[in-house]
C-alpha cells in the first residue's frame, strides 16, 4: 500500500511519535472507501455501556450480535470499528485484519450519579487484540476531570510508546456548564483544544452549537468574532483550536436524527475542514440496508476534494 | 476427554481467549452431569461473609465444615463450586482434581452500611489452589460501581494472561434503583450485558421480573416490546443481552425457596436459553439428601434438549 | 524435636499451605509448656498503643523494658510473643530461638475518632527480625473495614508466601452495632467466620456474651438454637464458625481481671474446644511472681486432656 | 561553547546536582540573546489550558499554530520555550535543538471549581521530546498543596535522575488567602521560599505588591523591614527567600499589560537582583513584530550588567 | 575513630539494626563537641516550610544563607544538622563530611488549614545526599494520623534498609486535644512512645508541661504517680516511656526563649536522662555569636557525667 500525498501531510503533523503510532494512524486513514482522503467515517458503539442494550439494539435487534457490528463497519467500508473490550473480544479474531478497531477504555452507564467513568481496558488489551488505537472519553469540567485527564496521561503514554494512536472524546460537563453551555461554541473548542494539549493524535467532540457560554470568554468573541450563525463556520473554529489543524478532528452525529440532517451536519464538517464523523446510533439503530444507504452518501461527500 | 459438539460451539465464541482459558472453560463445561451439553449447575458458598455463619449453616450445620460443601458439588455431579478464599483453601488439596472451582474474589457482609465489597482473594491464590476460574461481584449504579469495575478489569485481565476463567456476579443495585429496579427486566438485561462489556467469560445475574424500571428504557420497550410476562422470554431478553447468546450466562436460585419454585425457574432458564442455574442457599442449606435430590431434578430438566 | 498426633492433625487442616508456613504454624503450636497439646498461650503486647505506655504499664514499671515482656513470654513457657514494630525490634536479636514471635502490623491509638488503623509493620519486617508471624486486626462493620480487609489480603498474601503464619485480630465494631453488639454471640461467630473466610490461620476473638444483636439472625438462632447461657456452648459455637473447627481459635482476656474470672474463662475455652488464650494486661500489668502464677495456672487448665 | 564566569557561578549553586541537569541549566542559561549573562526571558504557553483557545489566540490567530510560538521564541532570542505535552510534540522535532524547551508537566482550566491541577506530562515524556527541563505548577495554601507537593517530589526527583532541571510556578491562593494575599509580598516570599525548599532549580512567581498578608508575619516585617514600596527591593525580598540568590528566581508578566509597565516590571526585576521574565499572553498575544519589539527592549533591559 | 564505650552501649540498644544504621548513628552520636557522651544537640532548620523565610530569618538575615547554617552548626560543633531537601542540597556538598546531616522528608506550613503534611524528599534523596538519617514528623491524634505513620514506616523500613538511621518528630495533635493537651506529660509520653512502637532510632518530642490530658489516663497517674512538678521527673517519664530509655529521645527548644530558660531546659533534661536538645529558631535567630554563646554553654550542660 502507498500511502497519498494528504496522508503523508497528515502523519507530519505527528512528527514526535514513532514510526509504530505513524503506522497505525496510516492504518486508520487508508482503510476503507475514504482510505487516502484524509477524512474518516467510525462506527462507534459503546452506547449498550452508556444507555443499556435494549435503548441501544432494540430498534435493530441483529446489532446485539457483536459480530453485526463488525461487518457493518467492514461492509460499509469505514475507517475504524471502536467499542468497549467484551465486544472487540467478541470479534477481534473472526474479522483480524478486516478493519481498524479502537478499543474504547472507558465508560461510564445511565446508573450512575456521578460524572466520572470506570477504566474497562489497558493498551495490553488493545495490543493483544490487534487494535490500532485506543480510545478515551474525558468531560473536562467535571468533578472528576483532573483524574479522567491523568488516566488519560498514563493510557495515552504507554499507547504511544506501544506503537498505538490514541482517540480521545472530548465531552465537556459539570458544575459550571448547563446543558446549553455542554455544546457551546466556546466550550466545544476548549474541549478540543484540551484533547490536543494532552497529546491525542485524533479528538472526537459534538459539533458546537451557536451559543458562546463562558462570560470570561464573551469580551473575546466580540472582539475576534467567529462567524457563529454558519456551521463551517464553527467547524473550523473547533479545527482551529485543534493546533490549527495540525491534529485529526472528528465530529459525532448526535441523537438519532433524520439522514438529511445528518448529511447537511457532513456537508459543514467537510466545508469547515473537519476530518469526518463518527456515527453510533444512526447507523446501527437502522435496518442494515438503510445504515448501508445512510453511510455511504455521507462517505460521498467526504470524498469531495475540498 | 473429547469435548462435545455444543462445547467446542461455546469454546468458538471466546474467540480472543488463550488455549489456557479455553481449557478452564472446558473443564467447567466438561464438568459433572451436564458435561457436554452447554448446561451448568453450579454451587456457590458466599453466604458465610454475606449472611454470617449461623443464618448460613444452622439449617444445616454440617454445612460449617469445607469438606461437607466439595463433598456435595462433586456428590451431586455439578460443574463447579464457588466459594471465598479461606473455604477453597480448606479443601483445595484435599479434593483436587475433583471438582472445577470458582475463587470468589471479592465479598461484602451483612454489618457494612454501603454498597461496596471488599477484594479478599487474587488471581495467584486462584493459581496455587487449582481453580479454573476467578469470581467478582459488581453492583452496577453504586456508588462504588466504577472503583468496583476497575477491580474487576484488573483481576480479569490478569487471569486472562494466567489462562483463567471469569466469572461476574452483576447485581444492580443503588440510588438510582429502588427494590423492583434491583430484579426488573431491563436492569437485568443491562447488568448482563455491562458483565459482557466488561469482558466476563460467564455472567450471573438474578433472574428478571416483568417490572421496567428506567423512564429512558420504558419508551425502547413499548417500541419493540418483549413477551415480559413469560419467564422463559425474559431469559431469552437476558441472553440476547449477552450479546445473542454469545457469552454463557447463569441465573441465581435467590432466597431459599421450595422445590418446585426452584425447578419451575430452571425450566424457564432452560427454555429460555440459559446456560444454568447457581444454586447456593437452597442446595448446602437442605439436608444433604434433600439437597442431592432437588439438583438431580434440576440437572434432569437441563439435560433435556433445547 | 518430634511432632505430636495432635500437631500433626492441625497441620493437616492447612492443606494448601506451603511447608514454610506449617513449619512456622508448628513451631507456635510446639513451644512452651503446651507445646503439642493444641493449645495455646500468648503474650500480646499492643496495649502502649491502644492506650499509651502509662496506662500499659504504669501498675508494672518494670514491664516499660521490652526485654522484660520477652522474658516473661518464655519463663512463662508461652507459646509466642506478639508486639508492633519498635518492641520486637528491641529485643529480638537477644531471644532470637528462645520464643516465637508475631508481629503485630497493624495499630490503633487512644487519640484517634475513627475506627481504622495503621499499618505499622510488613512481612519484611517480620523475616528480617525472625518472626514465625504476622498479626492484623480487623474492625467488622467499621466505615474502614473493607480498607482494612483488603490490607489483610495484601499482607497475607505475601507473608503465606514467605512461609509465616497469619493471625487475625477481628474485632467486630461500627455503625451498626452497640457496645452489647460487638461482643453478642452472633457477631463474634460472625467476625470469627470472617476471619477463617480471609484466609487467617490462627484466628483471635473476644469471648462471647448471651446477647444476640442481628436482628436478621434473630430467627435462625431460634430455629436453630445454641445454648447460649453456657460459656463452653458459646466457644463451641464460635469454634463451629471458625471451620467447624479446621481452624485455630484463641480468645482474649479483656480488661483486667480477677485470676478466678480469668481461670474461669479458660476452663469455658477449654471445654469449649477453643485453642486457647491471648493474656496481655492481665499478665504484664501483674507483678512478675503474679503474672507467672496465673500464667500457670492457666497453663494447667489447657494441659487437661479433653 | 564556553561558559560565561557568570553562569559558572550559577551552576556552582546547584552544588548537589548531576552533570546532566548542570547541562541543561547551562543550554537554557546559554541560549538567545541573553545567553551567558544570568538573566532568561521564558516564553510560556499554557494559556489554551487556562482560559481555553479563543481567549489565548484570539487576538493574533498565527498563535494557534504550535510552529509559531516556537519560531517566537527562537526569533526573539529566549532562553526557553514552555508548553504542555501537546504543543511541544506538535514541533519538538521540527525545531529540535534550536531552543530550550521546559515541558509543563500540570495543567488547570477554567471549567474546573477547584484549586487543583492534572498531571498532563511525564518524565519519559520530557526525555523523549529533547526538552531540557519539566515545568510544575504548585498552589501553596490550596487544600490540593501537599498532594501537589508530593507530585512534585516525585516529577522532580525523577527528572533529576535523569539529567533534566525543574522549574516550579509557585502561585499561592486558597482558604488562608484573599486576592490581595494571593500577590502580597511575604506571600509571594514564602511560595518561593517553599520552592527553593522542594527542590526547584528555578522558581517562577509573580511579582510581589507592597501588602502584607498573614498577621503572623506582621510584626517579623515591622521589626525586621523591608522597603516595601519600592518594586526593586520586594525583588531583592523574594531573591534572598530564594536561599539568598542562590536559586533561580524569575517573574510573571501577569495580565496583558501595556509595553511600558511591562519594560518597568523588568527594570525592577533587574534592579532587584532578579533573574528574568517569563512572558506569555503579553508576548504571543501582540502581532508578531510588535511581540519581537517589545521582547527585544526587554531583552536589552536584562543585557546591562547590574 | 574510637567509639566509646557509652556510645558502644547504645548501639547495642539498636540490636536488630544493620552495620549500615549503626555507623550513621555512631557518626551522629561521636560528631562535634559532644561527640562520645551520648547526649546530642542537633541543629533543625524547617522553619521557613512552617513560618515562612521572613518570620524565620528576618531577625538574623545571614541565616538565609543555607551555607550559613551549616557553618553554623559546624562551628558550634553539634551533633547534627537537620532541613528540607532544597536546604539540604544548597550545601552538601561544599560541607561534604563536615557535619552529620539529617534530611527532613516531609512539611507542613502556615497557609494550610489541615493538621497534614506533605512528604517532600525520599531516601534516595537522602543518599545521594550524604546524609545519616531521615527525619519525619507524624502528629498523633490528626485526622491523618494513620497515613503519616503509614507514610513513616515506608520510608523508615526503606532508610533503615539503606543502613540510615530514623528520626521522628512526634507531635500530638488533632480534635481530642486542646492546646494543653498537645504537651500535657502523659500526651508527649504516649507520642514519644507511638515513636518508639513504629520503629525510631532518635525520637524528638517537645518538652512535657505537668498537665494530665486524656480522661482514662488520669487514674492511672494517681494510682501510680509521676513527679510532675518536677521538670526532670517529666523528662525521666518520657524516657521511660521510649522502651525505658533503650531508645534516644531528645528534646525541643520550642518558640524563641531567653538563654536561662533553655539552658534550665537542657539543665533538666540532662538530670531526667534524655539524650539532649534540638534548638532551631533559637541558634539561627540570634546573631551567630550570641547563638555560638548559647549552643556552647547549653553543650557545656550536656557535658557534665551523670
Amino acid at each position: 500500500m502507498k500511502l497519498t500525498r494528504k496522508v503523508k501531510e497528515i502523519l507530519s503533523w505527528y512528527e514526535s511519535d514513532n514510526p509504530g503510532t505513524k503506522t497505525n494512524l496510516a492504518r486508520i486513514l487508508m482503510a476503507g472507501k475514504l482510505g487516502g482522503t484524509g477524512r474518516m467515517v467510525i462506527l462507534p458503539v459503546d452506547q449498550g455501556f452508556e444507555h443499556g442494550p435494549a435503548r441501544s439494539f432494540g430498534p435493530n435487534p441483529a446489532a446485539y450480535d457483536p459480530h453485526y457490528l463488525f461487518e457493518l463497519a467492514i461492509d460499509a467500508g469505514l475507517n475504524a470499528y471502536a467499542a468497549p473490550l467484551g465486544m472487540i473480544e467478541a470479534g477481534a479474531a473472526t474479522y483480524a485484519g478486516c478493519v481498524p478497531t479502537i478499543l474504547k477504555v472507558n465508560s461510564s452507564n445511565s446508573l450512575s450519579t456521578t460524572k466520572d467513568q470506570a477504566v474497562t481496558g489497558t493498551v495490553g488489551d488493545a495490543l493483544r487484540l490487534g487494535c490500532s488505537a485506543i480510545g478515551f472519553t474525558i468531560y473536562p469540567g467535571s468533578e472528576y476531570q483532573f483524574e479522567m485527564m491523568e488516566e488519560f496521561r498514563e493510557l495515552a503514554a504507554e499507547a504511544k510508546d506501544a506503537g498505538l494512536a490514541v482517540v480521545i472524546w472530548s465531552y465537556p460537563r459539570g458544575p459550571t456548564l448547563d446543558k446549553v453551555g455542554e455544546t457551546a461554541l466556546d466550550i466545544c473548542a476548549y474541549g478540543a483544544h484540551m484533547g490536543a494539549l494532552l497529546g491525542a493524535h485524533i479528538i472526537k467532540v459534538k459539533p458546537p452549537t451557536d451559543a458562546i457560554s463562558l462570560d470570561a470568554a464573551k469580551k473575546t468573541y466580540k472582539n475576534h468574532p467567529v462567524e457563529v450563525s454558519d456551521a463551517a463556520a464553527r467547524i473550523a473554529h473547533v479545527v482551529q483550536a485543534c493546533f490549527n489543524g495540525r491534529r485529526l478532528v472528528v465530529f459525532s452525529g448526535g441523537e438519532t436524527a433524520g439522514a438529511d440532517s445528518l448529511l447537511d451536519s457532513a456537508r459543514a464538517i467537510h466545508a469547515g475542514g473537519g476530518n469526518g464523523s463518527i456515527v453510533g446510533r444512526n447507523a446501527f439503530q437502522r435496518p442494515r440496508e438503510e445504515a448501508m444507504k445512510l453511510l455511504s452518501d455521507m462517505i460521498d461527500i467526504y470524498k469531495i476534494r475540498a
